[in-house]
């Protein structure tokens, strides 16, 4: 089997426009990365199929699309404001910046050293004196004299209307969920839904890390796909079931294999405060587990937070039970981003082809490639013909036209961009009104008739 | 005819899922807004409608997505660091801050007083000395004591890593267009596109506009569909045509007509200085007439100024004619909520029925209306079957079911949120495997077997 490392992967995102470094021709910004014209139609992609999935077929679920800027309560009542922080400290030494639990996690795991399952709760004082009992030398410049620790907001901050002033201050959201949340109401009345019933968002939002990294794994600026759920209390373990199911059987029916997706269930101690069970759903990327999708049971926590807050009722009355309450909420987070880079992932292969030839694939499932059929003319003469076929296809697929090299060359390109079929107009095509239709798996070929092309595709796309 | 207000539009529009406010419950934040269950599908149809015939369907298109967040030098390069500005002045009593451009506007306007073309280009020396002259008063107290003129710059600013220093100042995109200069260069080289050819982008951006407005119309926060059309010098013009006339097609195959939308040419002193032509193509809001649509021949303007900052070569190498050129660009640039306003609005209607009841519809377009069939069981003896029909076209269409109140009154509920066809499964359905299906504007009813359904909205659904 062949290794899949993260150079290659970039390297090969990066040369057939999937993604490029953000701003590049300035020299880039930090960590920011823009799709090209394949990655934003994976992007694209990856998005309606959950959209698809998650809200078209689901007789539970509809969708919303909030503002990114909210207002600033919105945070004290999520607890953004007041806790979502890294604690920092400054090399008194160098005069650089670093997490205090991520550099003590690297220096036990470098040094071999237990520090439990996780330093999550440790305390300042805490994490101050275990540097210090065991001289943590700065990551930088291998000192040892830091400041004490400070906590850091990672949210962006920034100002509208007129002036600077502390009146003035919204933030980027660090997750849509929040919109959902504030339109809980807005929307059961508006979409007439009863509970059990949930709610949908896709968009942007904003994280200040101090360490984002491994290409699209973690940056500051991503895109979620959230669902908040809203049921009756008691329910909520039996719901946290089902859309844990529900979430895997989407991975897998999208292509990832058995062994690529696991669940890790977190701990008790692992666990909010507020929240009955968590699991994450991680895929095997080349550098490792990482988690993709968050699945979480977070009780009536946010609605009531929310209540408190804003002094409105954000209760529901149960018409059948003649009962009022606060819904419980399952949560289940996913970083579009990382979704794209893990069908990416699990898609590259590189074959060897009889005669030795070794071929570079994505296995990308049919929903997700970004272009659907590459149409060919054998010889740049039969271009009028095959631009037919094109005009027909293209109001359904995005097609790639391709009248360049010889056609094996072209059959690689198309395979190394993942596009499941090709479509050869020949020259027998303008006698017997056929083409070549070539499968990138199987690499087997059959003939069909212009005239079937519709129907047949419609079968094979149909998902 | 019915009188469209903006009224009527906003009610419906909070009333059924189209538009809520942002925040709401918080009292919401200045002019934002959040797309509900209903919005949320008309917005996505507009962007899908938009991709399909501008990059899916397009032999010249292809698309990106690139970062929000750019390096800062993009800014500087566009202009917007520089001149991307208003004037501003305070009142000194009373403390308020206004435009003193759009100050003067309505000051003339509403002394019948001739101030020529536009006052885009005046000093604000010439702005000074006509508030003085005519001794405008403040449009809040009346008193006339302002502070000299400030140019307040209108992109949104904040920090991206741990410090909040000048090195660390980034600034939310006030448009998509600079993602796609900057990216120019890889994108043809990935794409193997020759020119002409043009490159797609949906997003958000953001511009700090002291004066918001007119529902979603004016937001600070906004989403722009943009085409950036790169061509050889000298043929610019011809394109520019091509464009201007396909964007004007594109609004009247969904639907707008005539008298509601036109060209607005821009006069030889309102172009900006590297420009050939412009065009706005403006639509008739219940308020006036206001920009969808911005067509500008830009010239070779942006990528002359990214190769001056980034020193990096932008120019176009023509292997046919061996000629080396730095491309000219056409920029349509639409912006997405205004589009949903405005077909929202053209969508509007009352009509008196047979009877003398009134009906409030939204005439949309099949590939615009938010649901696309409305799955009615006559009783809800009958839910099973009729669940059963939902789940058939609910692959291919964003459904609603609906088994609440008399048929009548759930018809006019679909026609108030504009859904094209309602299926009736009645008791009949349960014999003869049909259903009934309603067309929302002509009312008329026929019978369609249920294994024909999907074929019968694969023609209706046809665009």
């Amino acid at each position: 089997m062949v290794e899949k490392t993260m150079d290659k992967i970039v390297a090969l995102a990066k040369s057939r426009g999937f993604v490029y470094p953000g701003s590049e021709i300035y020299g880039g910004l930090a960590n920011t990365w823009d799709y090209g014209n394949l990655g934003v139609e994976l992007k694209n992609n990856v998005k309606r199929a959950w959209w698809q999935k998650f809200v078209q077929e689901s007789p539970y679920n509809v969708g919303v699309d909030c503002a990114i800027l909210m207002n600033p309560q919105t945070w004290v009542a999520s607890g953004h404001l007041g806790g979502f922080s890294d604690p920092l400290m400054d090399c008194k030494e160098c005069h650089e910046r670093f997490r205090a639990d991520k550099m003590i996690e690297d220096f036990a795991h470098a040094n071999g050293l237990d520090i439990g399952d996780s330093i999550d709760g440790w305390s300042h004082e805490q994490m101050e004196a275990y540097i210090k009992e065991h001289e943590v030398p700065c990551p930088t410049c291998g000192k040892h004299n830091f400041t004490e620790i400070r906590e850091f907001n990672l949210m962006f901050k920034t100002f509208q209307g007129v002036t600077e002033d502390a009146k003035s201050v919204v933030y980027l959201r660090p997750e849509t969920a929040q919109g959902i949340f504030v339109n809980f109401k807005n929307v059961q009345r508006t979409s007439r839904k009863k509970i059990p019933f949930g709610i949908c968002q896709v968009g942007k939002s904003f994280r200040n890390e101090i360490t984002p990294g491994n290409f699209t794994f973690r940056t500051r600026e991503f895109e979620q796909m959230e669902l908040e759920f809203f049921c009756e209390p008691g329910t909520d373990l039996e719901w946290f079931n089902y859309w844990k199911k529900f979430c895997l059987n989407w991975l897998e029916t999208l292509g990832l294999k058995d062994d690529e997706v696991r669940y890790r269930d977190h701990s008790q101690e692992e666990l909010s405060h507020y929240s009955n069970a968590t699991t994450d759903i991680e895929y095997l990327f080349p550098f490792g587990w990482g988690e993709l999708w968050g699945v979480a049971d977070r009780t009536n926590y946010d609605l009531t937070q929310h209540q408190n807050v804003s002094k409105q009722d954000m209760s529901y009355f149960d018409d059948e039970k003649k009962e009022k309450y606060i819904p419980y909420v399952i949560e289940p987070s996913l970083g579009a981003d990382r979704m794209v880079l893990a069908f990416l992932c699990s898609a590259y292969d590189e074959e060897e082809l009889e005669g030795g030839d070794v071929r570079t694939v994505l296995h990308f499932h049919p929903a997700l490639a970004p272009v659907k059929i590459g149409i060919l003319p054998l010889s740049k003469k039969l271009n009028e013909g095959a631009e037919k076929v094109y005009a027909l296809l293209s109001k359904k697929y995005n097609c790639e036209f391709d009248d360049r090299g010889n056609i094996g060359k072209r059959y690689r390109r198309q395979d190394e961009i993942g596009t499941p079929f090709c479509v050869t107009y020949d020259f027998d095509s303008e006698e017997d009104g056929a083409v070549t239709v070539r499968d990138r798996d199987t690499m087997e070929q059959e003939r069909v008739r212009i005239e079937d092309l519709e129907a047949y595709f419609a079968e094979k796309f149909d998902w």
